[in-house]
């Protein structure tokens, strides 16, 4: 998930950003297992939230209202697009590019939904 | 990256995997600023190395040999690629896929190493 031109004190809050991540990752039914964030000098946040088999990743660069945001998901119960819906209302960025990978074709065949690499969904919107 | 075929206990080790994470990213050149991993029970490792503007995040699954790597770098000096190799080395994959993805065509106006989302090279490798 990328976020572009989102506003500069959003994206250099690491405070709120944290809390939004863990939010995020909350809605997609997981369970918090850890949480590293961290805020640069003289801005930018990077940070992620570990859930059981899963991540979110995020990096900011406040300087270009810019943000990279991976949600790395693993189960059926678990849907990453709640946290991407999430997370859009808290950056309201004016445009997102999304893609989709699905990982890992071994596990799919164990009836697991990461599936294989080999299919990538990308969707674009933006204004 | 996608690692296929590895040993059960390389997989189910997470000082092992912590310890081979963190020179991973040493070796891109990247100065570690955070780590969080996990064990889970039966077996499994989650783990994040946060590096500036950067991560290294690893999911296992020593049941199906497999663990789904996430190599993560910005700017001139990170070589993700360094990462890969000592990781290749360190599990042992028969299997290895991997795909880059380039991100942030925002950032690439400002000559930072991160360019356009649109051009995603894959390469796969294996016996």
């Amino acid at each position: 998930m990328e976020a572009y031109d989102c506003e500069y004190d959003v994206l250099d809050d690491m405070r709120g950003i944290q809390n939004a991540m863990i939010e995020a990752a909350e809605r997609t039914g997981a369970t918090v297992v850890d949480v590293a964030f961290r805020k640069f000098e003289p801005y930018g946040v990077s940070g992620v939230v570990v859930i059981s088999e899963s991540h979110l990743a995020i990096h900011t660069w406040p300087e270009f209202g810019y943000a990279a945001i991976d949600l790395f998901t693993c189960g059926d119960k678990a849907d990453p697009w709640r946290a991407f819906e999430y997370l859009s209302s808290h950056f309201k960025p004016k445009k997102i590019t999304t893609m989709e990978i699905k990982r890992g074709n071994l596990i799919a065949s164990d009836n697991k939904n990461c599936v294989s690499i080999d299919s990538a969904k990308e969707a674009v919107s933006g204004e």
